[in-house]
């Protein structure tokens, strides 16, 4: 287990990826089935994952569990008995979810049931018919104008029946029970973007957690959207408050920079560690506040739950032309780019492990920094950023900022922050904020220094 | 009554008012007299109008009502006898509040009574001398210029007496004795924008209000500038408690965008319904912070008072070349901008009357608005305004946002998000925060639906 | 005593300052030593100024007290005996605490302890070594580039011997004991703008403030940088509590705009004064955040301090050409530079001295100014700032906005508010805030009239 996910590099790392993607990818998902049983167990293969099957029928909150869908052989053929509309060429040419449908149809009654994409005319759109029994099938805008007058067979060999809503779940544990909560749809049909890019961020993430020895207890749920993250909260109500932080994970492999989505309360710890990150990334990323649309986010952060949970994205959802279509495949999705998003959830990430307040030990005037070897200017040459990081970390360090407080404040990157950090306390000059030490200034405590999660 | 506010469109509103304008156009308005009574006794064939009247020396705060003006007549003649000069022709051409006077002056005596403006020679200034016994006339300042030598005479047939200040109040009852102020001056004699355009606008206000069975009960008051707001107020000090919003309307029929004042306390609700509303009107109108000079809000808003009164405005009152000139005539007020403005205050108090908080009956994850006949949006198709108004107010409706917070976070118009709660309210997903629901979310308990005031 | 600091005129002031500039430059300063006593005299001779001595090795804080470094003399001589460096050609020629050395050296091995500027190269730059034993020597560039191979004989006869630190200290006494801090650094060599122009300033504020009885005491602090102001704070740890504000200064005489670096606090009171004078100064003067870099604000402003002291600045430091050499002479600061420093001193201490909250004792509607005198604009004419400013000190004296806080809510410069508030005291409109008026709004008992201290 985790070999795969134990790459040296970043090079390694986006191409191992890239490679879990690939295998993923012919798979025919939906929100229920058999495709999503077989992701989960291939996810299985790289990360301890609990599997949960939840009866169709069951009740979860507002909503009732669908019946299962799952498709054996689904095709078009013309007259002269050719497959021109083929399941097993593409998966997306099936409406997901179309019930068992056999008949012989002239072209003006099967066009009704053709979906196609006039302004992009070589690719194959993605559709839904979840909650209205219907078929259908998608192809390309091009195919859909050739098609000659005529009758066309159509068979759709697919089962609509009482079974189960399937979902994934990892828990990483930490040295607390409070937990980081990372979710991602596993409901996607072949395209890569959205969402094998966020499972695939999600299993090398907790791949790396696993050896990391984290704070918190991170919880990667492998789900699918809107019915799954609802049943997962039904299911586990009570034990919401255990979650500190959390992430949705969707459209993170593509070139273009980061995206961060607030949560609903817009400033929880996770807003303001993703606003730092993303602030010092190259190119920086931009952020967006909380809107109740999107992905499994919305659920998270309904009003009787109002979890702090953001949603991390490359192209956003709905803005990219690639979107729900075939174009969102292996080509669109690259490794350098997947391997780049999994480094920025750890820098973030390590912003929640270690955002520490502590006290300076030696609060009345600057302690002298050059006799124990930490002042490296000379000469009244202006201070390095080391030295201006321990500077602040000195000064803002009463009991009350943060680390990330004082990055923000200093301007620099956490990570040079919390190395000044860990440098003052090696020398004694910082402890953790559990008391104050400005009654008796000179009282040396030293706590444990902090552990980088980031590799 | 009534019958001439009840027009069926905007075009017909924007005619009615400026008939109305036009009306009260000629009459010689000032801070007393029987040009004031006049005034009053027309609106009071549109509106139910209480009239006051208060003696001549009474003390009002650190002020006292002056003696009452009325002319007869007032002229200059030539040495032939011709009425250069005359009343008549334009009331704009006696100084307001000028004394009794007659004689013979020499043009060189006669021109230190002269008022005009050279940068505009053709129109005729507005001068008042209310508490400085005096006389003079304004005229062109062509006409200035081409004076002849020689002697003139002065006939200013005036009476400066003991009398009264008069002003009108017309209440418009609600279902709650809170109040919305609505303030205008009836001081000015023949000008439209300043202030003919604000006496119409409360009128036609006033009687749609009427027959509009409004929430807060809506008090407009008829007054004389300054002197007239701090009589008003001595009169009402221990009443002025009830009034919940307020608003001085002037200079409101140009056709300048709006413009906003903000109350002395800057965020009063109606400070927040205007910039609302002025948001997302076309073209959006300008919000001005407080200042402690222009028109009534100075004394209704003075820090023994501090009540949240702002000013509602087109073009800004001394910043406009016509203002308190001749040209501000019929033609410089437009039937359409008349219309508009009545609408944008009808909106504004539309928030006013309905700006609830909800509790969302279903807060645990998004209730499933598709069976609820709700969610028009389908195939993974972006939603539309109307969709996300609804997503947008289950997730606030947690007891804490006004729709005019959700609106706001919203980005969307009050109008979508109120009716966005009023679609959820009658499927029972909402109802009044008088209570929390969520310690038992399945109850249902009905408020009654909101009642749009906005025709 | 304060002859040399009553000019009558800016004029003179500035040419005061300028001349006792001059006679401070030759001094060569240092952390300790005898220029520093001598400077210490001839700023004696203007202020009353208590001289401090703290014997080598005193614990100060987290630091020790060096030893005392003075010079008799010290050169290179090249090969035929010529002095090719010397110590009283420029006293910036000599590394400052230079450690006794005399010998014969190649240009090789000399070369190492010389300094120079390529980038500047006709400039001497400053260097020093007070905590690391050694020698050197700065020139320019140019000069260095031309030296001869072959032998130089170097002499530096300078003592590093147990002596003491030396400060001096001048307490303006106030009404109140409540201090202004004012400190600047008196370490630096021949110099002008770091920091002659400092202590050319804190001493004709000083002078000024004698003349003045103002409210607050002033101490005017001149230390050596660093170990001077933690000595100090290490020997009045328990005083600091009377300091209410505070300023550093630092080059402040060359033709840059003004920059004041905020206190720790970020919004103390200094801060707000002088982000108010600076906006309204000509041309407006720059702020910046605070940051522990810097100059005595980094002791003041430590954790165990937190005391509001900013930093005034023009060009800051690090950051113009001249800093650190030779080029930052007597021509580098201007006489009417240093003047309006001290002026822009004044006009943000009058700030601190006079933010008073006043009460308006007529506070339902306006007061009528008219019959007081106090109202000038005539005719509708827009009132002046004179006006605007007692309409605004009216409007908001409720007791709780402060003369700056209506300042800046009324865009206007402070002294022009300020005055605004004496003609309303003076006619029995305002008293200061220590009870509330509003109970019996007809009460009136005076204050004292406030008391400007610019000239």
């Amino acid at each position: 287990m985790f070999d795969t996910v134990q790459p040296d590099t970043d090079a390694d790392l986006g191409g191992c990826m890239h490679a879990f993607v690939s295998e993923l990818y012919p798979i025919c998902r939906s929100i229920t089935g058999d495709g999503v049983r077989r992701t989960l167990r291939r996810i299985a293969n790289e990360v301890p994952l609990t599997i949960t099957e939840i009866p169709t029928g069951t009740e979860v909150f507002d909503w009732t569990v669908p019946r299962e869908w799952n498709v054996r052989d689904a095709y078009v053929k013309d007259a002269s008995g050719a497959r021109i509309i083929d399941f097993f060429a593409h998966n997306l040419h099936l409406v997901n979810y179309s019930a068992r449908y056999s008949g012989k149809l002239p072209l003006v009654e099967l066009r009704r049931h053709l979906h196609s994409l006039p302004d992009r005319p070589e690719w194959i759109p993605y559709r839904t018919t979840y909650y209205r029994e219907d078929w259908g099938f998608c192809l390309p805008h091009r195919q859909l104008e050739s098609l000659p007058d005529g009758e066309y067979e159509v068979c759709i060999d697919a089962s609509l029946e009482d079974g189960a809503l399937t979902y994934g779940e990892c828990l990483v544990p930490g040295k607390s029970k409070d937990e980081v909560l990372v979710s991602c749809h596993i409901c996607h049909p072949s395209m890569c973007n959205d969402n094998l890019s966020g499972i695939a961020t999600a299993v090398f993430l907790a791949g790396h957690l696993v050896r990391s020895q984290p704070r918190f207890s991170y919880r990667f749920l492998f789900i699918p959207g809107t019915i799954g993250s609802i049943a997962w909260l039904s299911r586990n109500r009570d034990r919401v408050g255990s979650i500190r932080h959390g992430l949705v994970l969707t459209c993170v492999g593509d070139d273009a920079p980061f995206t961060y989505k607030r949560t609903r309360r817009e400033d929880a710890e996770i807003d303001r560690a993703f606003a730092h990150v993303l602030k010092h990334c190259d190119p920086p990323g931009k952020l967006e506040p909380f809107s109740p649309y999107g992905y499994d986010e919305r659920q998270f952060c309904s009003p009787g739950f109002n979890l702090p949970v953001g949603c991390l994205m490359r192209s956003v959802h709905g803005r990219f032309p690639e979107y729900h279509t075939s174009a969102d495949n292996l080509d669109f999705v690259r490794p350098d780019k997947l391997a780049a998003t999994v480094q920025i959830c750890l820098r973030a990430f390590d912003i929640l492990e270690n955002n520490t307040r502590y006290w300076n030990l030696k609060p009345f005037c600057e302690p002298q920094l050059g006799r124990r070897g930490l002042y490296s200017s000379s000469g009244g040459a202006a201070p390095g950023a080391d030295t201006m990081a321990m500077l602040w970390v000195l000064n803002l360090s009463d009991g009350n900022s943060t680390l990330l407080d004082i990055a923000n404040r200093a301007g620099l990157p956490f990570a040079v922050i919390a190395d000044a950090a860990r440098r003052l306390q090696a020398k004694h000059l910082l402890r953790d904020a559990i008391v104050s030490p400005y009654s008796d200034p000179e009282e040396v405590r030293v706590s444990e220094p902090q552990r980088k999660i980031v590799p």
